[in-house]
């Protein structure tokens, strides 16, 4: 998904990982302007793994998903002339609400290409930030090829989902801020799609907590990073089936390099691992999450990490627009609310 | 529903208000114990409303409700040989969940008197909990009744919802706690049922800032306590009926003499705009609560009370039990996602 190296009209030259001063950039750019998230200590799950597990509230994050934070860096990032056409980009769902809202917060116009079957929530979110959402065909050439003609029509900037050094910063102050809340933490888990938030994380980590042990999560449908990790190269993978539909994207050279270079291991994790999580999540600390944002959780409750007694865990809970109309609420709906696994 | 004084075998004498060195008592008894709730800024809300807008997420606390905090300092202020024969209430939801679960946090055993018709979702609760549910009606006298019948026959002590020094003693850590997170708070909203939370907020006030304006929510179909505060005198109603279950039971003697004494203003809410604003909260911030948790905002949405522009304002969001096969879910689901009013 590579969307910044084929298209008409962007500001190019940003798939590439941020520098230091453009992480710290963000944390200031930000500061004030995103939801702080709140920290939970899940006393509920102590007893049980025998570790203290800490989440980070990214569900609660303006826009309901930690994308609000890339998106805004980049847009407040560009000069007024290089959106004064408005923004663009293809979403199936949380990058394209939180450019919608990013847009409206400096006051330009956003156009973000979306799937007909996107996630009816999050077609909604789009419209209500006041962004105008361009119908396309479910298949990724569709999306590209979309989105460069909405380009080239309206001189809107594209801004990726992840593959940009600015998206990536602002991504980055996630792990930033959640080492400011707990500085001791001595494992990071991250949900990983197409590596921004994780990518971030390994490079917020490096300035603040150079001894974090920082692990990605993937649903075991779209888990190719993991495999490219294993082969040592990047791979691809034709066909994609998860439940977690923020996490179906496959990485990109950049978000790869980076997560190669600083990640101390990928968990791939099943739907039903995920849905249970997400209803654990629901049932008992009372926590709204989208799939995507449980698979943290469902990796802890597979207990396959090798975690010391009363390890230090930090949980990242990247999203929480789980749609009450969904197969996905439905199934979770279906489990029982005991600690899965 | 002053069970304290009509039976056998209880824990006498607490049906007052608690003394300052038992509020100190109930802070440090339950520090690490009960979660510290995180505190967000709904910035959402900013534009809109013209003041800033501070939730106090009770929805998250152990239990799912602030009850946990009252309910574990009255087990935690006990003898163990006053609590061997474990502990008892009656109660429609989650008093009876807190219960169960502050007396497994001592080993102690708990009887919970539940109405046949309670949400199912709390009687699970309960249940999780290793509490033992007994059904009774959903007649008042009944519950009563019931609970008399269990002390009698098992020798449990019964802990009151709210008719108790402790349990007020417990609830008003909330306000404590919030004032430590937001130490500029202009006003404080509070939702009221028996109103333990309410007089716990206006005694913890009184210790940490004076000045704070308190204002209770009533649901309409149960706001006894605003004509009661009106007439000057306490009043009883017999029809009760509201979709907010857990503000039904009335204020007792204790609870309004300390309600008269420090609050600004009682406000009540009809049933539409308490899910119009948990639905909000569900959609926006992705913020789970029950209609009884929900009352504050309901309240800021009416626009009725005169705040100066950009006050502090807090709203304690008390519980997030909302149970998905509910008719209160369904009638939220009805709603838009837009700001109400």
């Amino acid at each position: 998904m590579t969307i910044t190296k084929s298209k008409p009209g962007d500001t190019a030259g940003f798939s590439r990982p941020p520098a230091r001063q453009e992480l710290a950039g963000a944390r200031s750019r930000l500061a004030g302007r995103v939801r702080r998230t709140p920290v939970i200590k899940l006393v509920e799950l102590q007893d049980t793994l025998g570790i203290e597990i800490y989440v980070k509230c990214e569900n609660q994050q303006v826009t309901g998903a930690f994308k609000a934070r890339g998106a805004l860096n980049a847009v407040l990032s560009m000069r007024p002339e290089e959106r004064s056409a408005g923004v663009a980009t293809h979403s199936s769902g949380n990058h394209g609400a939180a450019l919608a809202w990013a847009a409206s917060q400096v006051g330009t116009s956003a156009r973000i290409v979306m799937p007909h079957d996107a996630v009816s929530c999050k077609r909604d979110a789009v419209r209500r930030h006041g962004g105008e959402v361009i119908d396309c065909g479910s298949d990724h050439r569709d999306r590209v090829a979309t989105l460069e003609r909405v380009v080239a029509e309206t001189g809107a900037a594209a801004i990726p989902p992840f593959d940009d050094a600015r998206v990536i910063a602002g991504q980055a102050t996630v792990t930033w801020e959640f080492l400011e809340q707990c500085p001791e933490l001595d494992w990071l888990i991250v949900p990983l799609g197409g590596g921004g938030l994780l990518s971030g994380a390994i490079l917020a980590a490096r300035e603040r907590r150079a001894s974090l042990r920082i692990v990605g999560i993937e649903p075991k449908g779209a888990d190719e990073a993991k495999r490219s990790l294993e082969a040592g190269t990047r791979l691809e993978r034709d066909i994609v089936q998860t439940i977690a539909d923020g996490l179906r994207a496959p990485v990109s050279d950049t978000t790869f390099s980076i997560i190669r270079s600083g990640v101390e291991d990928l968990v791939a994790v099943s739907d039903t691992a995920i849905l249970a999580a997400a209803q654990w999540a629901l049932s008992i600390p009372r926590l709204l999450l989208e799939p995507s944002g449980a698979v943290g959780l469902a990796a802890l409750f597979g207990r396959t990490l090798p975690f010391r007694p009363k390890a230090k865990v930090g949980v990242v809970l990247s999203g929480g627009n789980l749609d009450f109309g969904s197969d996905a609420f439905r199934l979770m709906q279906a489990q029982g609310a005991g600690v899965p696994g």
